[in-house]
């Protein structure tokens, strides 16, 4: 069955967020952000036009429920953006599930199967980790809201929440039983999809992220009168650690691994003076947990031997991890056969690198995710962009692929 | 001949200029703070105490000139002190130049001989590099102050010296044929003469320092979906390279050659972000000038095989050079005289790995320096400390190799 989604539509709803909090030809549109506050408000009516009632909650998640009685799936995303950045990371899903609603809720060939739509606040991490689709699924607290600041502004969670009237308002949290899942459409924001010329990629997992920190204490000294033979050089020591690493994680690593180091600090950091200690930012992602486990066990043994055989004492502390979310196979295979009504032999099965709210709806429900080609790879920056016939081909596919699952 | 030298004069000096500005047990005397002018009026005082006639001049050097008619030794150092740092490293200098100067200037036996008594401002380098003792020998122009600024608080060098008193002042240049020399003594600032149970270092030359910057332009993408193969990761690549650097180095070192990674600055520096951009602040510091370029040749070779033979292009930038000072020979076989009256066979003769004030001297005249024992080598840190007993005898030492130059 191939739905009759209006591909004009979706791209005239993805524009008119671009316009809300515009950023060159991205935006720039922080969780709580007045042009955020503002998208949402937006999303409200075009919720209530397709025939689902709107709740915007206390921690700015917007759901619009639909009526009907029969077999009902939730589909969403976010609206917010990074700071000054693309206009599809978020809003493709929100706009993909409206349409999915607009094209299923009403029409009496599905028999009152029906799409309910959500929005989760902040899944971009402006004041937390996933605190919208976490209070959604009961797992945050009003101590983690009161807590939480926004990281560029300094702005509180609450006070920002009170800026968007949306102070004091209860949260809505799942109803038991009422979704046979959750799917969410994504842009890749990786260049698999474009190199191999599909269109969908079929989400197996979202990957685990493992955060390390890593602190090398050595002795800071005068850079011109400590001979190099007495130095406890932190940052030498850091520079030794990370090149063994380098060599030796290739011989551990699973297919789809990714490792980076995406800071390194020498205190006190001058010119002339020897580094006294050294704090590295070291991160691993994969789908399997057994292999985060053993690079986990590969990055401990390397510090150790380093600390043992050198001059400078190592500790490896873990900051963050999370379980790799599996994506539920009959959602899969959902995709797939929608992908062969759509656009047949032009999908790939793919973990997803980047962390998503599906992953936090995959520990309450069935889930899925679906993604459409970056073009040139590129996400988190204002040039972001996917061609206009593959939203369209996507937003096919996703209705396509709503309606395996509730006809199912 | 073993002058008659006041031990307790000089620890009480001491003492007197570390309780003007006092942290702990060190000071706290960036340039032209209320705490360093209070101390140049104190040096003032003393100097017309020792029969000397002072004049701080317009960018905050004090010149003590002695009358007399016989032969001319200046001697001296600095007043100010790194932030949050040792109570002898500039002090001691210019206390043991007060010492010689009281104990020569009005003793007959040195036939009208005198030594006069100097204190340059900044050699610590809060608006500059070596500011005042370059300006005494006409190195320094009115721009060069203008542009000055205080890398800690911000403020202008011009507008500390309109808070200080001093603006508007002429600024006294060194007096053409009037000195034998220059003679400067110092803290060792390392651990060779602990290590050694010496008691005086005779300074052989001054290391040249050459300061490079190296900038790695790499590719930022995001760390989950930028599959290791096509990354190109600047900090990846600025490990590799210095990690190579750090095995490659120690073939074509001298045998005083130390060099020093500062600081390792990875662009954005977020955990999950392949880092764009690397700069590395990398140091080489040697007596040897053919030594120096030497190793900026290996440095730019290796450098450039890197850059040839993996993903991103690495320039290698230098921020600042000089030139090694070889210390006068007479003037280190004078000092090694007075070492056999004062403490026979306690001397060694090393090269400076720190830059001083004796440097900017050597271009312009003879110049030498004498060390005494740091504790622990340790210095810009509050506990920096020589024993007393070390610094009477070097004072002892530091005014009888005054008294064997004036007489040579």
């Amino acid at each position: 069955m191939r739905p009759n989604v209006d591909g004009q539509r979706v791209l005239a709803d993805l524009n008119a967020l671009r316009a809300i909090g515009t950023y060159k030809t991205g935006v720039h549109k922080p969780s709580l952000s007045p042009e955020h506050v503002a998208s949402l408000a937006w999303l409200e009516g075009r919720m209530r036009e397709a025939g689902l009632t709107p709740t915007t909650d206390g921690i700015g998640n917007v759901l619009g429920r639909s009526g009907g009685t029969g077999a009902r799936l939730l589909a969403g995303s976010h609206v917010e953006s990074q700071n000054y950045a693309g206009w599809l990371d978020g809003p493709l899903g929100i706009v993909y599930a409206l349409e999915a609603a607009r094209v299923i809720n009403r029409d009496a060939a599905y028999g009152g199967a029906a799409v309910d739509v959500v929005a989760f606040c902040d899944e971009e991490g402006h004041f937390g980790h996933f605190l919208g689709s976490r209070s959604f699924v009961g797992g945050v607290s009003d101590a983690d809201i009161d807590a939480a600041v926004d990281r560029t502004s300094g702005r509180t969670m609450r006070k920002a929440l009170a800026d968007a009237g949306y102070a004091g308002r209860p949260r809505v949290t799942v109803e038991p039983g009422r979704y046979r899942g959750f799917i969410e459409a994504h842009i890749e924001q990786g260049d698999n999809l474009e190199a191999s010329g599909q269109k969908i990629g079929v989400v197996t997992s979202i990957v685990g992220i493992w955060q390390f920190k890593i602190v090398i204490d050595g002795v800071q000294n005068h850079a011109g009168t400590t001979r190099m033979a007495i130095r406890r050089d932190a940052g030498v020591a850091a520079v030794k650690l990370l090149a063994d690493l380098h060599d030796i994680f290739p011989r551990h690593i699973g297919p789809r691994t990714v490792w980076t180091v995406g800071r390194i600090t020498l205190e006190p950091g001058a010119p002339s003076i020897i580094p006294g200690r050294a704090e590295i930012l070291f991160q691993i992602r994969d789908d399997d947990l057994a292999t985060l486990h053993r690079l986990e066990g590969v990055l401990r043994e390397t510090a150790a031997a380093h600390a043992a055989n050198g001059p400078c004492p190592i500790q490896v502390g873990k900051l963050r991890t999370s379980v790799p979310a599996l994506m539920d196979g009959g959602f899969q295979a959902a995709i797939e056969r929608a992908v062969a009504h759509v656009c047949p032999g032009k999908s790939t099965r793919l973990p997803s690198g980047a962390g998503h709210d599906a992953q936090v709806l995959s520990t309450v429900m069935p889930a899925a995710m679906l993604f459409v080609p970056s073009i040139g790879g590129i996400s988190h920056h204002w040039t972001e962009n996917t061609a206009d016939a593959d939203i369209i081909t996507g937003a096919e596919v996703f209705v396509a692929a709503c309606a395996e699952i509730l006809i199912a």
